[in-house]
């Protein structure tokens, strides 16, 4: 946890606020803080500072504080990926969120297994816990959107033309013929696939709507792994 | 598993080979495979090619192969990174065999918590099966060489400069005031250090030893992802 995350409940006046739950315990047991240390804050979607404990009690931390530094910037970049399976789902969310990622489209591909729409970690609640050990990790606070769209098809046909528009428009895909850019430092919107990747009919439905396909060499990597590989050659 | 690795004692012959263990249950269970199916194989530190399925038993799968192409290339980087805690410590050393790193020394550090020596994922036969994951994933043969070293002094004013003649040598680290390069795509080693960063003496004795310090960004990674980061920029 390098920010603690504020949420406007967590407020009881201006500048004063409180802390209980896992945050507290975090700090308590893992950090080890103490009355008078100096963390930093922020406050979701807004500002970025650091807070004095004031107080530290068997449940909870005070802390007074002080937000006047803007976030750190946002990659312009629009994530479409073909939901992981479940257990690489949590971290997934996790890594693009501290790498500065803000939209992610999950979407459905014919290798992604029917079960995987079913797993209770698609909650809002639970989408939003991976997001904030993003945010907390890489020390943002504007969370991210997530967007989950069960039709390949009627996604790619109705709703992509209109998301991609201004956008460099990628796909990543092991057979590609050509190597991905990097250093393209742009607005892209990047279409990865499941594991074993996109079928051909998608590829050539989503080429049809505008998507070159790179590939990002020989080795084929986990979703993961590509992920983070391709978001950091593209944002040099 | 996009390649079944193989190693001498699956042979039975020349070019044929029996498979059991891990590596039967999985193309039995996961990738229901028939007779006469074409798999992609290599053999351990060597060629790759196809096998083709001529029995399957309740307890083996009996291949012909044949083994005639080189393997991807390795990337000429020697990855110096601070003993992870255990449980980052399977899926890094698998990211960084599948990213095709061959060599990996793991080092001790100021933060490194001392009990991180302690873990069975460190033994050379868990250490090999976290190896072999990220070959078979990547499509590669040439098992990676790990090194252990847990006095940090010794090894960075003994043995690094030994190793690191030649080579482009950096440091990622957080509070660097240059941005690290892109795209250098020469010999490198590179040196990444634990969660919270090498402390300043540390630092400091790598930049005596002709090391950079560079940064990735203003966001805070995780080591785990940061390793993918800096190897996807650092080889384009």
């Amino acid at each position: 946890m390098n920010l603690i995350l504020l949420e406007k409940k967590d407020f009881i006046d201006r500048d004063h606020v409180i802390l209980t739950g896992r945050q507290f315990k975090h700090l308590v047991s893992v950090n080890k803080v103490e009355k008078n240390d100096e963390l930093i804050c922020g406050i979701l979607n807004g500002k970025i500072g650091t807070g004095r404990i004031t107080k530290i009690s068997s449940e909870c931390i005070e802390m007074k504080v002080h937000l006047d530094t803007d976030p750190p910037k946002s990659l312009p970049l629009t994530l479409v990926l073909a939901l992981p399976r479940p257990k690489m789902l949590k971290r997934i969310i996790e890594n693009v969120t501290s790498l500065g990622v803000k939209d992610i489209y999950l979407i459905n591909s014919w290798r992604v297994e029917k079960s995987f729409w079913q797993t209770p970690l698609l909650s809002e609640d639970n989408l939003k816990k991976f997001m904030i050990l993003g945010l907390e990790q890489s020390k943002d606070t504007r969370m991210p959107h997530i967007h989950q769209r069960r039709f390949f098809t009627s996604f790619v046909k109705k709703e992509l033309p209109q998301l991609s528009k201004d956008s460099v428009c990628i796909t990543a895909h092991p057979n590609a013929l050509k190597r991905c850019p990097s250093g393209v430092n742009k607005k892209i919107i990047l279409a990865i696939g499941p594991e074993g990747g996109f079928i051909d009919i998608e590829i050539e439905t989503l080429e049809k709507n505008g998507f070159l396909s790179y590939h990002i060499g020989q080795r084929i990597l986990k979703v993961e792994t590509a992920v983070i590989a391709l978001i950091s050659r593209l944002y040099l």
